[in-house]
């Protein structure tokens, strides 16, 4: 029987590693772990909590699950232009089976290390199975990307493809039958998604966009945050929108309603001045990010859908709500 | 129907308190909160996981139940010896409930007016009940209480008194059935522990004390934890333990029991060369936080229980596993 303490050290211990940063003083098994930002730095600090059967399905691979915990956290440090520091993770598991413990940790610290994010400390609970990360980031003062940020003529970008991880979601939960091909392509996108890391320190530090975050519930909803917190309004091109390689096989319904209201893509959708154009898609380059313009941003409040000619778009797009 | 949006907007968003420290430099409703730390200042970090029916039983009272949450978070910096700076909360409910809300944050956030710390940031979705914070503090490099720094010869001491939360947790589960009076005595050390935040800075501050924990877990087991960090053993006097005002009236074998293993006691325990003791004393009393002399670390391996007079005493002390 493995004991709380074991699992710990077995699972969620590790070594210093040689290129770690040295900003950890003190990592698990004390009552606090210690870190020593750089002087002058801001903090960026996220928590994300993944429940079983609402943000995953029952049964979900270990070593996706473990991958996807952190890389929803490093995907809010992205929206923000940080850079990675380190994470708690505190988890209540049901049971502790060793075969799913070294599954998730396994993807769990592949992440981390292509990040050079380090696991601080956390917690271990018996429970139903719950994951919190809080994660830690760093950035100089004034270069974060707010919601708040945005201005009327900023430009809308979107990273990478969208909708691909709705899609796969549809085919699981068996609203539609992809063909294996297509279930190959989009799968991943649900269960391992890429946070955008790079571009989102490049957008901070060049200083090259205003207002970003990252879409988890789907653009429009998302998109709306920003339009909330800036006070202005948007339009948007359903057509432009840049669908995964999956979903571009599908209708053009099916394109628009997952693009624009898929969820889960934890791509980075941003707003910046037009003068910025070259150097955002330089940044994109550098980054190994495709970045693609879908919209400006308007004065007048509201979300304006238009089709790839201008001509108004009628769509219900609700974000997603855990309590609706 | 409360929107997830709604709630935490209702009940966990509030305006810049006027006393704020103003180290929040962006609060909850961004992808990340922003936190400005002290230049050269270290961050002190950690997160705590209560289930119900693990930590809490079901139908707790909302507002002794956010109290509890953060006061085990802040006891883990109060271990440290650190200030306390912010938190994170990340909440899974069955549903989206006004009543118990209201509780819940009305207990949250008095604990976190009494100590200056700050709901910077989280998450809310639904399912089981689980309550997950991450906590900030910081203190001057150097001075963290580390498990691993107890010395042969240094005094062993415990904040307050111990084993009450034991005996309300043995009432309510009807191991015994306690008198009204000592019940209404005993019950607020379960459901609403006070963190010795401002004894564990002052042993920080002043250098007083080498290694610190909170008790959690019950103090044979936790000592453990500072044996094992620090290589060392140590001798604890059983009868000099500080039993709580209701344990106090049970039997010899009872107090032994649940001071020596209770669990969510959450004290401090602590070392210190013998040359401090004026000086524990007095920060003791400065804190309004009595502090007792209990046993003494020694150079040889293990935990030696006796009584008074010195025998040695038998006794089964283990600590709490969440998964034994």
């Amino acid at each position: 029987m493995l004991s709380e303490f074991d699992l710990i050290k077995r699972y969620f211990t590790r070594r210093q590693r040689a290129d770690a940063t040295g900003r950890t003083v003190l990592g698990v098994g004390d009552d606090c772990a210690l870190l020593a930002p750089t002087p002058g730095m801001q903090l960026a600090v996220s928590s994300d909590m993944l429940v079983e059967g609402r943000h995953f399905l029952a049964g979900a691979d270990a070593f996706d699950l473990g991958h996807k915990c952190l890389a929803v956290n490093l995907s809010d440090l992205a929206a923000m232009g940080a850079a990675p520091l380190g994470f708690t993770l505190a988890l209540a598991l049901p049971s502790a089976e060793p075969a799913w413990l070294d599954g998730f940790s396994r993807g769990l610290f592949a992440l981390a290390d292509a990040h050079g994010c380090e696991l601080v400390g956390g917690d271990t609970t018996k429970g139903p199975l719950n994951v919190c990360i809080t994660i830690f980031g760093e950035l100089a003062p004034g270069t974060a990307l707010r919601r708040d940020a945005a201005r009327a003529g900023d430009d809308i970008w979107i990273s990478g493809t969208l909708g691909d991880a709705r899609l796969a979601l549809a085919d699981a939960l068996g609203e539609l039958v992809l063909p294996e091909a297509d279930r190959l392509l989009a799968a991943p996108r649900l269960h391992a998604p890429s946070p955008r890391v790079a571009l989102g320190r490049m957008l901070a530090e060049g200083r090259l966009a205003h207002a970003a975050l990252d879409i988890s519930d789907g653009l429009a909803g998302d998109l709306g945050h920003i339009l909330a917190a800036s006070q202005v309004g948007a339009v948007l091109d359903a057509d432009a929108l840049p669908a995964g390689p999956a979903l571009a096989r599908q209708s053009q319904a099916l394109r628009r309603r997952f693009t624009a209201a898929g969820g889960d893509d934890y791509e980075l959708c941003f707003t910046a001045p037009a003068r910025n154009r070259e150097a955002i898609l330089a940044a994109g380059a550098q980054s190994g990010t495709p970045v693609t313009r879908v919209g400006r941003i308007e004065g007048e409040p509201g979300l304006r859908l238009v089709d790839g000619n201008g001509a108004p778009l009628s769509m219900e797009l609700r974000g997603w709500d855990h309590f609706a």
